[in-house]
């Protein structure tokens, strides 16, 4: 086989056969992947989350993940974050020709190691091949199936004025981290991704509380977006604590060179999680004692006033409105 | 609103929302689409058939069809052949930045007729807009999923020595009608796509015999390499009647041109349905009298000899190994 890929192993023949093999059957195999054009997976009956989520980012590879880990963790935590239990996940890939094999094959395998880690199993797959210029390197599309249990069901409109708000990390690493590796303004520093699968995290959480209003995860459009959402969907108001939203001092610093608001900035790896107030207690410990959200914390409450705005309360006591999502961001983060 | 795709209204912001609101949700609304990351499906306890599909063809708009009704046919397609009831579909649109919004409406448009006429509910999309020259106009990857109940479980390696081989129309209108839209070989000629959503065609063969060993729907790769996947995997061989093969006569005058096999040239709305013997009269009645299925026939058997080969009888009586898919195909239909 050639090391780079070519338009014949998108042509359905033989080649894509080959393609398929190698690449991504060698990492991604279980008894469920199909061989036909569809899998069939046992479901119990009830209610399915089902997400899907595209993802084309530039560059693929930055400090802590890869467009691989991206897509698996991307749909597996929209999935949970709907109190489902992701179960099987779907992959399309659109690669340019000439992509690297190798390259493809650590995206493949960085794939694989995510879905391991969320207990996903890749069901089934497509691979087209574009001609040169029709894609810029690899797009990910995945898609996720998920098993709601009888417990909660937290959405996006369920927040009640008196919540607390709580976020799960520090804010703005992935944005920040993509931002750097594309070495467009010089500045060194270091900064990785949060990228990270969440659905352990929020199962925690929900066993330790059945009412959680909302989870959300950050992503392209940062924790700001998110609360704005919430804000939107729950016709309630946010009111933020500058002080108290976690924000690395690497990250901090380069938002500082370059004017960017770290509530903007993408996240893969942060929930934005919204409960009653008297399940805050219950909610930071399962949170805290889960990997990938050590680091929750309280930032804010859900208020009766100035529905469908987020205010910030400054350090000096000021308040002021964050501006609302709105134009592109940057940096641009698909 | 811009009467071109924006990045702003890829950033996952306001504008986002508003293209959400004016172009998908104008079309696509249905009680499921959800609001949040991900959609909640009802399903019965049992099977899914889950399927993916990436689809970037060039020109976006065809006689007969366009990349959207495309995108819906292929993915229900490929659940419907699973002996499954599609029910649910996600959607996932990559855009290239100035695309022009009338268009992208064509194409939602498109998407939203062909699932009504196919059953489905488009529950969740994504949406991601990426800058000029880094895709190719739009690309849309769907995934579909279905509910098998307890009848036949039709797959690609369940073909049996002594089976009928069904095709459910004439071969090769997708390919021929892309490649004449492409108009680099300068030829005229009258040929609309067979695109269509195959779904209630493979559901009257299904309830005519609960013993239908495979059907698979003809897409990028033509009827023939949907013989040989078929040989391989249920280790047969498959003996064609050449004289038989159904190809419409402005289809067979490009092929002469061009030097093309027609069964090698994309189908999107056609199926290969392999059946016992004694269930053909059955199974080709139920199909006859389906929409998208009216021209079916019997192409030829399976056989015990030459496993894993395509056998042509050809009109003079002499017998001929169809070619192995293998290198690009002319035209590359992805």
């Amino acid at each position: 086989m050639n090391d780079v890929v070519t338009l014949a192993q998108g042509a359905g023949g033989k080649q894509t056969s080959e393609l398929i093999e190698r690449v991504f059957k060698a990492h991604l195999a279980n008894p469920l992947l199909t061989e036909d054009d569809a899998a069939v997976v046992d479901v119990p009956a009830g209610r399915l989350a089902l997400s899907t989520d595209g993802f084309i980012v530039s560059p693929a590879f930055f400090p802590g993940g890869d467009v691989g880990k991206l897509a698996v963790c991307g749909t597996v935590n929209d999935v949970a974050c709907m109190g489902a239990t992701p179960l099987y996940l779907t992959c399309a890939f659109q690669i340019e020709e000439g992509y690297p094999l190798a390259q493809l094959e650590t995206i493949v395998a960085s794939m694989a190691a995510a879905a391991r880690e969320a207990g996903v199993s890749v069901v089934a797959g497509d691979t087209k091949v574009a001609g040169r210029g029709q894609v810029d390197g690899v797009f990910i599309t995945t898609t996720g199936v998920g098993v709601l249990g009888r417990g909660a069901r937290p959405r996006g409109g369920a927040a009640r004025p008196g919540d607390a708000v709580i976020v799960t990390g520090d804010v703005g690493r992935h944005g920040c981290a993509i931002l750097l590796s594309r070495d467009d303004f010089g500045i060194e520093a270091d900064v990785t991704s949060d990228c990270a699968p969440l659905a352990a995290a929020i199962r925690s959480a929900l066993d330790a509380c059945d009412d959680i209003h909302t989870i959300r995860d950050a992503t392209r459009g940062g924790v700001g977006t998110v609360l704005y959402e919430i804000a939107h969907q729950s016709g309630v108001g946010v009111r933020l604590d500058a002080t108290k939203v976690p924000v690395a001092p690497e990250v901090a610093g380069v938002c500082g060179m370059l004017g960017l608001e770290p509530l903007y900035l993408a996240c893969e790896g942060r929930l934005v999680v919204v409960c009653p107030p008297d399940a805050v207690d219950a909610v930071l410990a399962a949170l805290r004692a889960s990997t990938h959200a050590e680091g929750s914390c309280v930032i804010g409450s859900v208020t009766r006033e100035d529905p469908g705005l987020v205010v910030m309360q400054t350090e000096i006591g000021t308040q002021t409105i964050l501006p609302e999502p709105g134009n592109e961001l940057l940096p641009r983060i698909c």
